[in-house]
């Protein structure tokens, strides 16, 4: 892609800062407070808040007011303008479920995208407030956490084999039965530790080096897009189950080390979608 | 049991809530360091962390200071004096699988039985800077949560039906193949959402009126009783799969409403171990 001036992103980076603090402003109060729940399926339960719809609706205000020409595509109000050069990828709660049984791990995503690619992202967790911000272009690439405990530059940490590695998923019923769920369970089989209903917040910590490797299925472009540049500033990587970059969503694999994707490549690849 | 009277409950109060203050200060610098792990068991992993160490010496040092003749019983360090009319139960990092893997919903449990009962339990997270506290005895009832955002009163919720119900376990692999899991397993089918890996924390959230059901198996003492004071202050119910108290761990099950104990007690009794 074109590279970026640093002072346009700067100027995004700074930007985004403001769209998560407008969303964790709009999202909080919904928090533990057993609001109203509405379910969006028929056949099955994928819960949708008042929060949900109270953090996008902020965030796209403000992109509106301060880049009128720039796309957003979000996970509640849809699309708009999503072939301008900068689109914006939002999911304002990523882990609903989590949010609603009042677990701390659901996450605020808001990714931007230039011609097509991520190369800005954010997973802002206001209640714990951690805010993670990557960015990656051809000449600048950096990840970061802000905390009450401080700020420090992400790192993902070194893990060369699946038996020293800590794996994260969202459930282990997320992958369809057959050779998607062998596969998986032939990577969790193989990990030491294994944590589940984590949401985004697994990705998080695997740029924060707290665990190696995080495996998923189903996942929609807002989930991991916002994503893609916090791992990879980081010193990770996130591929789908063919190693290719997941811009779709689908099948996920993140990890904090290269030689430990490619194992997991080794046993997901042949059940890749 | 004899009733304690209001000044000895305040004392103890005070007293629990500086143990917290200093095993939270006595761990957090363990948390998020990849500090080193040792494995307790040889044919499984059960991880044991120098934060595990020095939060129960953190407590203990203090007891032996103020409380010479109160009996302790730790995970880490063992037993002394559990004779006594005062024992302190003590479970430094509840969730060393999720302390180790940088999620902040382990916690420290720290417990006060008086004759043999749980009369009083702390849970605190220090990384969230939530402390729960809970007290039971026969003219003093109180359950209540300090966090960043305030102190208020735990209060579980109502929730009459497992189809209405969120679940929490630490894992579904957690219980034996065969009529414990096929019970548990009842359970979840029924429950309308379920999250894992939540461990001594899922508690904590049933007793803030989060979720409404915990199913767990193989706890030790030291996991459960330090929260039976605050589930059962905040209106909730924790029994062992028979319905009796469960002071020796084991199977166990909490709910917020007595009516939705009975319908999970229904499945799981015939599994009673």
């Amino acid at each position: 892609m074109s590279d970026l001036s640093k002072s346009t992103l700067d100027e995004l980076v700074e930007f985004s800062g403001q769209l998560a603090e407008a969303s964790g402003r709009a999202i909080l109060p919904y928090f533990r407070t057993n609001t109203a729940i509405e379910n969006k399926l028929e056949s099955d339960f994928d819960p949708v808040t008042e929060g949900d719809r109270a953090g996008e609706r902020a965030i796209r205000a403000l992109i509106e007011r301060q880049y009128a020409h720039h796309g957003i595509i979000g996970e509640e109000f849809g699309s708009q303008n999503e072939g301008a050069d900068f689109c914006w990828i939002i999911d304002p709660i990523d882990g609903t479920r989590g949010f609603i049984s009042g677990a701390p791990l659901w996450g605020t995503l808001i990714g931007c995208l230039f011609e097509g690619k991520p190369f800005l992202g954010v997973l802002d967790q206001p209640y714990l407030q951690e805010r993670l911000i990557g960015v990656t272009s051809k000449e600048h690439r950096r990840a970061s956490v802000s905390a009450r405990t401080g700020h420090r530059t992400l790192r993902t940490r070194s893990c060369r084999t699946l038996a020293e590695a800590t794996l994260t998923t969202t459930s282990p019923v997320l992958f369809d039965e057959g050779p998607e769920k062998a596969a998986y369970d032939g990577v969790e089989d193989a990990c030491k530790l294994v944590r589940y209903s984590m949401d985004c917040y697994g990705y998080g910590l695997l740029a924060m080096g707290c665990l190696d490797i995080v495996v998923e299925s189903g996942l929609a472009p807002y989930d991991i897009l916002a994503l893609i540049p916090i791992i990879e500033a980081a010193g990770g990587q996130v591929t789908d189950w063919r190693g290719n970059p997941p811009l779709d969503g689908g099948q996920i694999l993140a990890t904090g080390d290269a030689r430990l994707h490619q194992k997991a490549l080794d046993i997901l690849s042949p059940a890749a979608s």
